[in-house]
């Protein structure tokens, strides 16, 4: 059974416990959907954006297009041998994990364009897609497709069938999250907005192709965020969930504008089923928005209380 | 009658000649619409990409986001006394039109930073909206909304009703064609791919608003143009209409992808009701892909032939 169907069972959320946040959701989209009312939205403006990593699926120890990078540096060192004693592919290819973690931007975005460029859109897409179908979590075993929210999932699906144009607006790489936002959220291509590299147009054996260049196009965390919902969708949002500190900008864009609006965050705190982290975090902090967010009234998912089900695998 | 409900009566086409261009584009259609058959294409994959400035509406004797930024040169100038002595902007002012048309791509770009900065997304959005509602282009006396060409109003009303996703790719402004395309193509603001100004998230009197400042970021007529389209879409259109040298790769993209493609082409050809420019253009050529269309089979509109109207304000 595929999300949709799912959600269009008689509770669309199934996955959520029943309380504030749940029906803050309900709520919502009743409200805007409900014709000849004040609150009422036509379809056209109905845009809603998500954050990825830590709002749609994990995003710790670290965030999976790291992993994929660590495992292309790994792949790709017969072709490189001077890596084996450079950094930081040296470190990767040590697992070098204290090393890892200490990378500073520069050294994170050395390996980010050493393993995502010198190939065609097309290569890369192949390449994301044959590691998506073979490699698997360390701690849970599973394709990480298969560890995207299931409660995330069923939103996505309950505001499609309302008519909402759904869009992911991350500050990770828009080629890879591309690869499976489709089959996975029903999000299309052109509805995933991210950090890319340079492409440059090229003719090779008379067929036009897009090499991806070694230089980084970011979608910045942060104030980048509004900033590329402006370049990239050109409408203010009426419905923003985040989970982090880099959200904090993109869920402001949002609910500064008129007429009803949604922000919510994903609160990780239940780290039996999958994490719980926040204020200390070095990846995916959430500090700031969390003061906000209640000062605010924005709507805050406590993983452990509001989701029954955290991964589609556990799904009833 | 809006061009949706027109191009819903019997004929889709109505203001397009009987003959081989207007055969093509029904054949193109109602092939990839044909469910069970090989060439069907499935909705979320009927991508069609248009060029704006010369394909759906005029741009000659120059482009008309030039001559709303020259307006705007002369509606600042209270507020920049030194342009009376300075070019390009001298030129504007004393509407040199030598000077004009000489100006190369660093005193365009000059200008159109002066006039498309310094104010916010919104601000920006009114006075373009303001200008479209009261300036009228001098040859035809109309405003140029009303001179879109209603051929093309009703190839884009077909495609829609068809389940194309129709997008503009553009080397002219995003922030000015969205103010109008939606309204006038039916083309939402995220659907509008074009050069713009950076932003800039501020927080103004508590309210956060996004700052156009005076740096450009283009999308380039030629190679810029499929880049554009991976980088906005990311999807490869199976339709592209352009109409001069600077939608050639943009048409080698979209005709180098599997199953059946069409590529199409605005040759001016009608003095008397629009203009007749090609080879020797210096807006707007169309030199070398009019050749690669002849020797590829591309469709080329001969405007005086094929269109029975050109604007709405002819239509019957």
């Amino acid at each position: 059974m595929s999300h949709l169907e799912r959600s269009m069972s008689n509770d669309p959320l199934k996955s959520w416990s029943d309380g504030v946040t749940k029906s803050a959701i309900l709520n919502f989209v009743s409200r805007v959907t409900a014709e000849g009312t004040r609150d009422f939205v036509p379809h056209a403006k109905r845009i809603a954006v998500f954050d990825n990593d830590g709002t749609l699926w994990p995003e710790q120890p670290t965030y999976i297009q790291f992993v994929f990078a660590f495992d292309r540096v790994k792949a790709l060192v017969p072709e490189h041998q001077e890596w084996r004693t450079r950094q930081p592919f040296q470190a990767v290819l040590e697992g070098n994990v204290e090393a890892l973690v200490a990378l500073n931007e520069k050294g994170l975005r050395e390996i980010i364009t050493a393993t995502h460029s010198g190939m065609t859109t097309d290569e890369f897409s192949a390449i994301v897609t044959a590691w998506l179908a073979t490699t698997k979590d360390k701690r849970f075993k599973r394709f990480y497709t298969e560890l995207v929210y299931q409660p995330m999932l069923e939103l996505l699906a309950y505001l499609q069938i309302n008519g909402f144009k759904t869009f992911i607006v991350s500050g990770a790489g828009q080629d890879f999250i591309r690869v499976f936002a489709d089959k996975t959220y029903c999000v299309p291509p052109e509805q995933v907005v991210g950090s890319t590299t340079a492409t440059q147009f090229q003719v090779q054996n008379l067929r036009p192709v897009l090499l991806k260049m070694p230089s980084v196009e970011p979608v910045e965390d942060g104030p980048g965020k509004p900033v590329a919902i402006n370049r990239f969708i050109g409408q203010r949002p009426i419905f923003a969930f985040g989970n982090s500190d880099g959200d904090k900008e993109m869920l402001e864009w949002t609910g500064a504008g008129i007429g009803l609006r949604f922000m919510g965050i994903v609160h990780h705190t239940d780290a039996d089923r999958e994490w719980a982290y926040d204020r200390q975090s070095d990846v995916g902090r959430l500090d700031k928005v969390l003061d906000e967010a209640n000062a605010k009234g924005w709507t805050v998912v406590d993983m452990k209380r509001d989701w029954n089900v955290v991964f589609p695998t556990e799904a009833p």
